[in-house]
């Protein structure tokens, strides 16, 4: 049901500033940026192979990401998984009784659908579930 | 130069109690563990497209990871970038003026070589560049 890392999702104070080692330095494309209205985010998607390096940017104080970025600095956020079916694997989940932190998707980069796992579930990790669009 | 993420590394305290959640729950495989002694863990590989998702136990309390574990409690530990020329690679980012913990390949799983770029040059996150064996 899981079929690859889908990204992985690095949380930074200044887009510009990163892409200069992770872009220019590193040598990773930058594919492009989006505005990612639901994460109050600036998201730059670098790919790497088949998965993706993303720099997330907070635009407000609010979001996670910022309180994050406050609390703990510049670094990993999340990890994605690309699921096949994201309704079977919540419902999975839930059976199984693990701490989701949406119970039903929410919209994702894309617009295509997403559900975080509780680190508490995961060993301290955040973990995305997305779901790419059919073919 | 960058050609796929090789893997994401997760410290665990107890791998068997992690594996109950990342294969038996969340339904990743599991293809092998192994004892990687230059690390002083037990790592367990489970493959996620072309990428792995490693859980790594240390065996001892004096590694990176087990003062890591002792420090911060489970969590995403590092990220691993496949390079095509990992010689190459160092001596660009050498040039660069990134920080570097191993400025010259070590041993990493399965006998291939790697190296670390410090988490202060890469927005804190700790980075390895693997270079897979030639074909």
């Amino acid at each position: 049901m899981i079929k690859k890392i889908s990204h992985i999702a690095i949380i930074v104070p200044d887009l510009d500033a990163s892409l200069a080692f992770w872009r220019d330095t590193l040598g990773l494309e930058l594919s492009h940026t989006e505005e990612v209205a639901s994460q109050e985010s600036i998201v730059a998607f670098l790919p790497a192979g088949e998965g993706e390096v993303e720099l997330v940017q907070p635009t407000t104080d609010t979001s996670g990401a910022a309180r994050f970025l406050a609390r703990r600095g510049p670094g990993l956020h999340h990890i994605a998984l690309e699921v096949d079916n994201l309704d079977e694997m919540l419902a999975r989940l839930k059976a199984k009784g693990v701490r989701l932190i949406n119970e039903t998707p929410i919209a994702a980069a894309g617009g295509n659908r997403a559900a975080f796992i509780h680190p508490e579930s995961a060993n301290g990790v955040l973990v995305e579930l997305y779901e790419a669009p059919r073919q």
